[in-house]
């Protein structure tokens, strides 16, 4: 038996390939098999993680594990869908017992975290890269797409912003700090907490949603164009963590919650009457803007006057990566 | 807009991403939305590609996106599932519009020929790989598994089987060879056809059933262990073609049929009764083997004993990649 196929033995084992709601059939037949209620949709998301592009190379292979699973994982978030499984394709340079352990280790975590349930994928050889594809279960009619922002909406995010792209250099240990200054912020870089309950709740309710991975003033881009309207933000409304303003003057803070990405923190519109209803139900929702007819992501100071919107073009991993432009695809 | 912005919008206006049964929602949003109907299950299968592991480097574009798919959608007709979508997760060095294109066209041609809709994916920057995770329908309970194989079953494949085996030194331009000895073989190799409408017709009627990926020899010992059984192949009864028995004398010819892979023909197993049917209506079924209480594969000569079964492992593309195991997944 040679090493690739034990490492089909390997997760095949894993807890986080047992059971799981709606899985008929998981890892080792030609297909796995997945059931979806007769009112039910099945969302489908694909990210894929290239070693050296983005994620430092090498890395811990538990939190590579966990990131990866969670980066992926917050597209179901963005659409209200319900947790069910993943595929894992894992592409090894070669098989490292020690590696493939923490690995392992760092994906089951996550999965538990997000009720997500392996149920197939692919092992091969080649240089280091992992491709994620996650489902979810939603009712018809209830996803939560891009395309229904009003005007009069409230714009809304599900929690602080920037703390990922402020550890970023923390991360390629660019930046000498103290433990307790950075640990908050790498944990929010290399666990990021996909927001699903959040997702959920807000099905009927929200008007448009995303996640944001490329940073909000871009992403919001996304709701505005697909929508054909515009979004006024007021920046001294954006949350900012603790963590974040112990680490950095206010500047560079806001700088990196308006424009940095890889925090998978939930961004959507509704109307305004929703709001107190979802914040005392104890959901993390901040109200950062509003809905407007036009188009564009227009940016506010307390005074209301429209600020020039930096430069957009947020890099996951932009300091030692050999290109310029790291990733996109067909869907974000 | 960056490059690989433009590939997005490139694949996403593509023919092969429009339309389809059963895709509620396509590439743009967060998640892509599958239907699946109350009686139905969904299969779901990944596969992965890397450069100079599984295919030559540089290889034609073309050819690439139609073996790719093809690949990938056997493992649905391996399941007896209707196809439904796919998704592609593309990593390239760089964004080569004329590759693009070409690949792209290669890609949509099968995608056409498997009745298989694109509904998402990623594009990023890296080192030349694939990921594509298939979606197809079949109904609750007439999934084709590995492991039901029974004593008195009659052991059969779904056409010829060696082609691609015997083409992979012509792929490589190790072995010179008249362009009309080499081209049908090439084309086994190059654009294998998923047996969909064959699998499917086999719902029902076979006992067991996978793809020939890694040969038969091999992939048989897979059905023999899920189900607990032993199969029975007699040599002489295994299918060549015309073509590649005038490439090659018999032995070598016999030995690409048994051991070599990425035939992507279907095995299967079932009740002799349902063959004379299944060949009235034109399905290509040809009978080589039974299974009988037992286990392991067991070859057998024209007279009925027993054969040393070669050595197994072959290698989809062993020449001149850098190591000696290729693959092997979750997932077969």
């Amino acid at each position: 038996m040679g090493e690739f196929e034990l490492i089909r033995q390997y997760f095949a084992a894993a807890p986080c390939a047992q059971g799981g709601a709606g899985v008929v059939l998981g890892i080792g037949d030609d297909c796995a098999l997945l059931e979806v209620a007769a009112d039910e949709h099945l969302a489908v998301s694909t990210d894929t993680l290239v070693a050296g592009v983005h994620f430092p190379d090498p890395c811990d292979a538990f939190l590579l594990g966990q990131r990866a699973l969670a980066v992926a994982a917050s597209d179901l978030a963005a659409m209200g869908a319900a947790p069910l499984g993943f595929t894992l394709a894992l592409t090894l340079p070669q098989a490292d017992p020690l590696w493939l352990q923490a690995f392992a280790h760092g994906l089951g975590v996550m999965a538990q975290a997000c009720r997500l349930v392996l149920v197939g994928g692919d092992t091969t050889r080649g240089p280091l890269s992992l491709t994620l594809t996650v489902f979810g279960r939603v009712p018809r009619g209830q996803a939560l797409r891009r395309c229904g922002a009003r005007p009069g909406d409230v714009l809304c995010v599900g929690g602080a912003l920037g703390d990922a792209a402020a550890a970023l250099p923390l991360v390629l240990g660019q930046r000498p700090v103290a433990a307790t200054l950075a640990d908050p912020l790498l944990a929010r870089y290399w666990s990021p907490q996909p927001q699903l309950d959040l997702g959920i709740a807000l099905r009927g309710r929200a008007t448009a949603a995303l996640d944001i991975s490329d940073g909000l003033l871009g992403d919001c881009g996304h709701i505005a164009a697909a929508s054909a309207v515009a979004l006024y933000i007021e920046q001294e409304r954006v949350p900012l963590s603790a963590a974040l303003r112990a680490l950095l003057p206010m500047p560079e803070a806001r700088q990196c919650a308006l424009s940095g990405g890889d925090d998978y923190v939930l961004a959507f519109t509704l109307p305004a009457g929703h709001v107190p209803a979802l914040q005392a139900a104890g959901w993390p929702v901040a109200v950062i803007g509003r809905v407007e007819a036009g188009q564009g992501v227009h940016l506010l100071d307390a005074e209301g006057r429209v600020l020039n919107v930096p430069a957009q073009g947020y890099q996951h991993f932009p300091a030692t990566a050999p290109v310029s432009e790291r990733s996109s695809g067909p869907q974000d």
